[in-house]
C-alpha cells in the first residue's frame, strides 16, 4: 500500500503547519521551511492544538510521533521528502517559483501538492521539469481535523499521480476527493464564495446581523451538511419520488429574482466596520483560542458520533474515522504479552470534553469504559482480534465491581493496569486499577470477570490455543500475587 | 411565560405535518386540516420518525403527548387554537386566501404562522382584518428535529408578535429567529439558493458529480457550519486579528472572476437527467425512509453532542436542547416518593444507535450508565436537584457492582426498577434491575452505594431534613423485604 514515508512544509502557517502536523501524528518525519521569523512559534502552537485534538479524537494506537525539522532553504527541506506540500501566499507568482524550485531540488518521483484555495495547476506546474507529478491539494481549516482535500490536476498531471496521492492521504485519515476538471476555486470554495457574498449583501442591507445569519446556519442546514451535503439532503426532501420530483418543485425559483448574486458587493470601509463590529457582539466574549478550542472539540465529537452512525457502521466524516483506525491498530506494534510479576500495562486514556460534567469530573459510567477498554487491551494482548471474533469466539464481561476513590478531571492522563486472578482462560477474573498518570493517584478500581464463549455452540467454552498459549504465561505470572486490597468484596463491605 | 395551549395546522404535507408533530410531542393538542386524501397517513409517518427521534433525542421528561384531531374545515381546525401554522403549497395567492379564511375564523389574538419558504409577510397579509399578529415562520426540514424558524413580520406585523412568537416556540424546543426586514426568501434559502445555483453549474460543466460535491461540504465546512456559523468560523481563521484581518485577506476574492452566478443555469431534460442519474449513483442503495433514519440518528448524535461542549455548558443547537430539557423539567409534575413495598420505577430507557456495537448489542458500560441514571432518578424523587447541589450537598457514587447476564439490543426498552437496602440516608446502599420492557426479561443487575457529602465540610453529612423526609419513608417501606438475589455478591460468587 502506498504511503507517505517523510514530508516536506513549504511554508508554515496556520495551513503548513497544520499539515506538518497530521503527518507528524501520522508518525511521518517532516522538514520544514519557512523564513518567517516566528514560524517556529506559530507551527508550535498549531501542533499543540492538533495534539490536542487527537488526544480526544481517537484512542487508536498512532504511530510514535514524526520529528519536525526546521530546514533553511527549500533545497535542503525537500531532500528525501516522498510528499511535499506547499502552503505559501495566495500570489500565483511567489506560488509558481517556489513549485519550480521544489521541482528542481526534490526526488523526480516525489509527490508535488499545492495547498492553494484557488490557483489552477496548469499555471503553477508551467515551469516545472516533472510537472506530472504536481497537483493542487486543498485542506480545510483546521487540517489536522477536518478530512477534506481537494485534489486537482492540471494539464500535465497524470491520472496516476491523482490516485496515489489520494491512496496516501487515507494513512494519515484524510479524504483526497478528485476533481475532474480544473476552474479557478475548485469545488468547495465556489460554494463557499457564494453563501459568502449573498451573506455580504444580507449585513450590508441590514436583512440581518452577521449572529442572526450565523444561527440561520448553525440551528438547521449547517447540521444537515454535516453529514450529507446538498444533493443527498434534497434527494429525501423530494421523497419517494427522489430527485426528480425536488428538481420539479423547486428548480423555478431560480428564476425568481431572489438573489443579489448579479453583482459584486462594494466592500467599503464601512461595511467592513460593520461586520467587524457584529462580529465582535457576537463571538467577543470568547478569545480566539478558546473559540479554536470549542471548535475543535465540536468537530471531535461530530466525528465520533458519525462514527457510531448507521447501525456502527460509520457515516461520512465518522466513517473515515473508522478507516482510519483500523489502519492505526493493522499498522501498530502487536504488543507481547510480556508474561512477568508486575501487573499488566494496558492502556493510557484522556479525560475528554464529553466524558465530564459540568463540574469538569468524569462522569460516573465513564470509569466503567475505562475498564471496559482496559479488558479489550488484554484481549487484542492475548490475540482475540476482529479475525477470532469474526470466527465464532468470543469472551464476554458477566460481572464488574468499581469503586469510585477520587475524581477524574478533565484533560487527566489516566492509566489501566491489571493483576490477573486465579483463573482457567474460560473463564478470565482480573482486577484493575485505574490512576492518574501525573503523581499515581488511585481513582478507581474494578474486579472484573469474563467468560469464554463459542457462539456457534452458544455456550462458553475454552480458549482456542493460539490464545491460551499467550494468556496461560500471564495467568501462572500472577499466580503468586497476593489477592489486591478490595478483591472480593461486595458492595458495602468494611475496608480490612 | 407565554406558551402554546392549542395549536392549528393547516397543511398537513412533510412541513405541517411536522409541525404537528412538534407540538403533540411538546403536549399540546393540535387540530389539522388538510383537505389531501392521504393526508392522514402522510401526517402518520412524519409523527412515527418524529416519535423515534425524540426517544433518541433526550431523557428529559416530555409531557403526555398532545391530541390530534383531524378537523373538516379551516375554520373547524382554529377554534381555540392560540398558534396557527399555515403549511399549504407555495403560491401566495392560495396561501393569502388560506390565511385570510384563518384571520376570519381565528380568535383575533391567536399568533398566526405561515410555513412559506420564500413569499413576503406583506404580501400574504393584505387582506386579513387582524394582520398584526400574522408572520413568516419558516422552518427546516426535518422540523421535528432541526431547531430553527425564522420569524419575519411584515409592514403590518408588531414587533410584540414576533417577540411572542419567539418565546413560545422556545417551549417546544425551537430557535425562533427574527429577521429584521423582509426580503423574498429570507435570509437561509436565499444562502441556500446561492449554493444551489453554483452547485447546479459545477455539475452541469462536469467539474464534478453530486457525489463529489457532497463529499466536498460534508467533509469540511458542513462539519464547521453544524457548530458555528460563516462569520464566527472565518473569524477564528483570521486569527488574533480577527475579523478585520479576514476580509482584508479574502475580501479581494469577490471581484476575482470564480463565480458563475451572474447567469442562472438553465434546466434542461438534459441537466435534470444527469443531475438524477448522479444522485442514484451515490445514494441509491439507500431507500429514502432508510436515509431519513440515518440523517435524524445522526441530527440526535450531533445535537447530543453540540449539548456537551464547551465544558458541559452547551453550544449552538446543543445549548438549545439543554434549555429545552430544563424547560421540561421544570414543567413534568413532581414525581412522588410514594412508599411502598414494590420495588421503585425509576426510568425508562431506550437504547439508542449510539449506544451499540457493530452487533447493535448495548456496549458493557452503557449498562453502569443505565444505572446511574436511575440512581439520579431516585436523588430527583428525594428532592436532590440542582438547587439542593448548588448549596453544597450532594450524593457521591462510591461504588457499584453489576452483572451482565442478556443483551439488550438497538431500539430496546429498557425499565430501571430499586430496591433500596438497609440504609441510614448518609449512606444509600440499593439493589436495580434493568429489564425489557416488551417482556420483563433480566437484563442486569447493580448493587449501588451512594454517599451524601459536604462540599463546604468536604466530608460525608447526613442529608439535610428536607431530603430526609422524602427518604425515609423509602428505606422504611423496603426495610421488611428479603435481600435481592445477587446482592452481597462478590465477583465470580457461585449462585446460591
Amino acid at each position: 500500500m502506498s504511503k507517505i514515508t517523510k514530508a516536506a512544509c513549504i511554508g508554515g502557517g496556520v495551513i503548513g503547519g497544520a499539515w506538518a502536523a497530521r503527518f507528524i501524528l501520522g508518525g511521518i518525519d517532516v522538514n520544514m521551511y519557512d523564513p518567517h521569523p516566528e514560524a517556529e512559534r506559530i507551527v508550535g502552537e498549531v501542533m499543540a492544538n492538533a495534539e490536542r485534538a487527537y488526544a480526544m479524537l481517537t484512542m487508536a494506537p498512532l504511530p510514535p510521533k514524526g520529528k519536525l525539522t526546521f530546514s533553511k532553504s527549500i533545497e535542503e527541506a525537500v531532500q528525501g521528502a516522498d510528499w511535499i506540500q506547499e502552503s505559501v501566499p495566495e500570489r500565483l507568482e511567489l506560488k509558481r517559483g517556489v513549485i519550480t524550485q521544489i521541482d528542481a531540488s526534490a526526488d523526480p518521483k516525489a509527490l508535488i501538492g499545492s495547498s492553494t484555495s484557488g490557483l489552477m495547476p496548469t499555471d503553477l506546474q508551467r515551469d516545472m521539469k516533472y510537472p506530472e507529478r504536481m497537483f493542487v491539494a486543498h485542506p480545510y481549516n483546521p487540517v489536522y481535523l477536518l478530512p477534506l482535500a481537494e485534489l486537482v490536476g492540471g494539464q500535465k498531471t497524470t491520472r496516476a499521480t491523482l490516485d496515489d496521492a489520494k491512496a496516501r492521504l487515507a494513512t494519515i485519515g484524510m479524504k483526497g476527493v478528485i476533481i475532474n476538471k480544473e476552474i479557478e476555486a475548485f469545488v468547495g470554495d465556489r460554494l463557499l464564495e457564494a453563501v459568502w457574498r449573498e451573506g455580504l449583501w444580507l449585513i450590508k442591507d441590514d436583512i440581518c446581523d452577521t449572529e442572526t445569519l450565523d444561527d440561520v446556519i448553525r440551528y438547521s442546514f449547517g447540521m444537515r451538511w454535516a453529514q450529507m451535503g446538498m444533493f443527498e439532503t434534497y434527494r429525501i426532501a423530494g421523497g419517494e419520488a427522489g430527485m426528480r420530483h425536488f428538481i420539479a418543485q423547486f428548480g423555478p425559483c431560480l428564476s425568481w429574482p431572489w438573489t443579489k448574486l448579479t453583482d459584486v458587493v462594494d466592500l467599503t470601509e464601512e461595511l467592513v466596520d460593520k461586520i467587524a463590529n457584529q462580529s465582535d457582539a457576537q463571538s467577543g466574549a470568547y478569545g480566539i483560542r478558546e473559540l479554536e478550542r470549542i471548535r475543535d472539540e465540536n468537530l471531535v465529537g461530530i466525528m465520533q458520533t458519525l462514527k457510531g452512525s448507521n447501525g456502527g457502521r460509520g457515516w461520512g466524516a465518522g466513517k473515515l474515522l473508522a478507516e482510519f483506525e483500523s489502519h492505526l491498530w493493522a499498522n501498530a506494534p502487536k504488543p507481547e504479552a510480556k508474561a512477568g510479576k508486575d501487573p499488566l500495562n494496558l492502556l493510557e486514556i484522556k479525560v475528554n470534553p464529553s466524558w465530564v460534567d459540568y463540574n469538569n469530573h468524569m462522569t460516573e459510567y465513564r470509569y466503567t469504559q475505562c475498564f471496559a477498554d482496559g479488558s479489550d487491551a488484554l484481549l487484542r494482548l492475548i490475540g482475540v482480534d476482529m479475525e477470532y471474533v469474526a470466527d465464532g469466539h468470543s469472551y464476554y464481561t458477566v460481572e464488574s465491581h468499581v469503586r469510585l476513590l477520587d475524581e477524574a478531571k478533565l484533560g487527566d492522563n489516566l492509566v489501566v493496569t491489571m493483576q490477573i486472578l486465579p483463573s482457567d482462560g474460560k473463564k478470565v477474573h482480573s482486577f484493575m486499577w485505574l490512576r492518574r498518570a501525573s503523581d499515581g493517584a488511585l481513582l478507581s478500581t474494578c474486579e472484573h470477570l469474563m467468560l469464554h464463549v463459542s457462539s456457534k455452540e452458544g455456550k462458553s467454552v475454552p480458549p482456542l490455543p493460539s490464545v491460551l498459549e499467550k494468556l496461560q504465561p500471564l495467568i501462572d505470572a500472577h499466580a503468586g500475587l497476593p489477592l489486591p486490597e478490595g478483591a472480593g468484596r461486595h458492595v458495602g463491605q468494611k475496608r480490612g
